[in-house]
């Protein structure tokens, strides 16, 4: 084995959508693990809508990655030497390793992976940050009851496609929104919403909203908000009294840049927005899924098996070779991939 | 006793702020209680902001008054016949009569006072409806620790009033915003607020911000919003991490007319908005005291007592004579009144 590594760092903060120059692929020493750490040979590491805001030095709840820094993120691999107790040469492992070939990493900060449970990719996706996401905040904040409607956007991704599994497994209308008519098969085919607007078959908002309408003909009940843009703004115009919109994320604004910048195109001011939440007796959740990691386990008690025997689908979208993760996550922030995106990087 | 009432109609729905066009007076019989109806002679009407939205024939939680129909609210007033068991001639009464000297209303809908426990008149506000909005909203969906800060809009009128003495009694550090020197006087000398901030002194949003951080050194936990424009605004971009928004009104939009008109000088884009829900982890929780009626014994409970014993004051603002109160109910849509508003009518 060679004793060099690769990774991606931040070349440039993106001023708008990142660009191929706003990341540099670098070799280096693999490095050795302290005390305490682990060393891991990465096999696929995760690409998700919230690395686009550690790009920015906006203030955010994670602080940004610096100028020159290794990119963030998620990994699955095997571990190459251990100087901790809880992991052996061998194991697979789930960590904070970044977009790298190797890292170390602080054990404390590791999971141990049982491929017998499920591939090991799940860690990325659907057993993952993203599933445990989606349960989270549909159950904890969308307060669901059956014969009510949920509808959430990037319905193939996976938050979307655990939140419209479970709001069917709870006996809801499950209503997605994705980014043309493969996703929308996609959606109804595989996950089983009941219904799926493509978002790109509606030029303007009013044919948008009129299409959500015509799908959710009860009104909506919950919106898991992870998109923003035109499509919350449809949705909130469709929100039943009492409804509830967790807000775990808005990727169609990411692009905007920091806080306060407009990405221009939605209609929705703000006096009309309160009075909407104020008017239906909303209940409007920010939040974020780290502060919640204590429940991870009852989520994957609950959800693996559901996995296991077919209930629970996924899909995932696999990016060869670390070089190609600047374009695998440009492509992400504007919806060319299908399903969660994973980079096979050894 | 005449056997002639007067009342005051909706003449006509403004456009933006009402004008006294759109009221009118008219003379008609006093009305017969019907089966299970009682009549009664109103002492006193309650003008509140709700009943601005009421004029309009926008979607809201409650249908508009219709055109030439008699303007909605809550008085007190004395029985002069009943046709129920629960109430007999003189009992004091707070109920749904409207603007207006007399009205029969049906008896399930009012509730028998007890002079000896508060003066009627507080049914009204810090023992009503604008007192219970407050109990209910600050309890429930802010969700108070001590140490945390809350900061309340119309420090002074009913609804914050009572937020800020319940902020006090919890060990919270409670600061007002208010339009003008007096009311801020009155906000931290009568009501107990550690601060108030006077919004008229402040001329554009900057300095408007800055006193209010001023006020709040440790961040806002809880904003209590029943006022909506710049100091909503200025709210938002000082709460803290998981704080807590109660939305139960937006009086400085009101006069914008209705779903979607923009009263001009709102900072704050959709997006911004939207963001900094999500990376504070705020709770946004639109009500409306009517849906929690089931609760008002407790509040009572609780609150009457504290009044009794003076650990709550309360201020009203009477104005005399129901032909005034149009002119009355426009000066408190511009905050011209201080305390509660209240109209003697008989």
């Amino acid at each position: 084995m060679s004793n060099q590594m690769k990774q991606i760092v931040l070349a440039s903060r993106p001023d708008g959508a990142p660009s191929p120059e706003n990341f540099r692929l670098e070799t280096a020493d693999i490095p050795t693990a302290g005390e305490g750490e682990i060393l891991v040979e990465v096999s696929h590491m995760s690409l998700d809508p919230y690395m686009r805001g550690r790009m920015d030095d906006a203030k955010s709840y994670a602080a940004p990655v610096p100028i020159g820094g290794k990119m963030e993120g998620g990994s699955v691999g095997r571990v190459l030497a251990s100087n901790s107790p809880a992991f052996a040469e061998g194991d697979h492992v789930f960590g904070p390793f970044g977009w790298a070939t190797h890292s170390t990493a602080d054990a404390r900060l590791c999971r141990k992976l049982d491929p017998a449970q499920a591939p090991v990719t799940t860690a990325l996706g659907v057993l993952g940050m993203p599933g445990f996401t989606g349960w989270w905040g549909f159950n904890e904040y969308g307060r669901p009851k059956a014969g009510e409607t949920l509808a959430v956007a990037a319905a193939t991704g996976p938050v979307g496609s655990m939140v419209g599994q479970l709001a069917k497994a709870k006996g809801l209308r499950a209503v997605g929104i994705a980014g043309g008519a493969d996703k929308c098969a996609m959606a109804t085919d595989m996950f089983g919403f009941d219904a799926c607007v493509d978002h790109r078959a509606h030029g303007d908002f009013k044919s948008l909203r009129g299409a959500m309408k015509d799908a959710c003909p009860d009104g909506i009940d919950i919106y898991f908000e992870n998109v923003g843009g035109p499509v919350l703004e449809a949705a909130l115009s469709l929100m039943n009294t009492h409804g509830r919109i967790p807000v775990c994320g808005m990727i169609a604004w990411y692009n905007a840049g920091g806080l306060g910048a407009d990405a221009g195109g939605q209609s929705l001011t703000a006096p009309k927005l309160w009075r909407t939440i104020l008017v239906n007796f909303l209940s409007v959740n920010g939040f974020i899924i780290s502060n919640h990691w204590n429940r991870f386990p009852d989520f994957v008690n609950e959800v693996a098996p559901m996995l296991k025997d077919g209930r629970v689908k996924y899909k995932e979208d696999i990016t060869e070779g670390l070089e190609n993760a600047p374009e695998a996550f440009m492509g992400l922030l504007t919806g060319a991939n299908q399903g969660k995106a994973i980079v096979k990087v050894n």
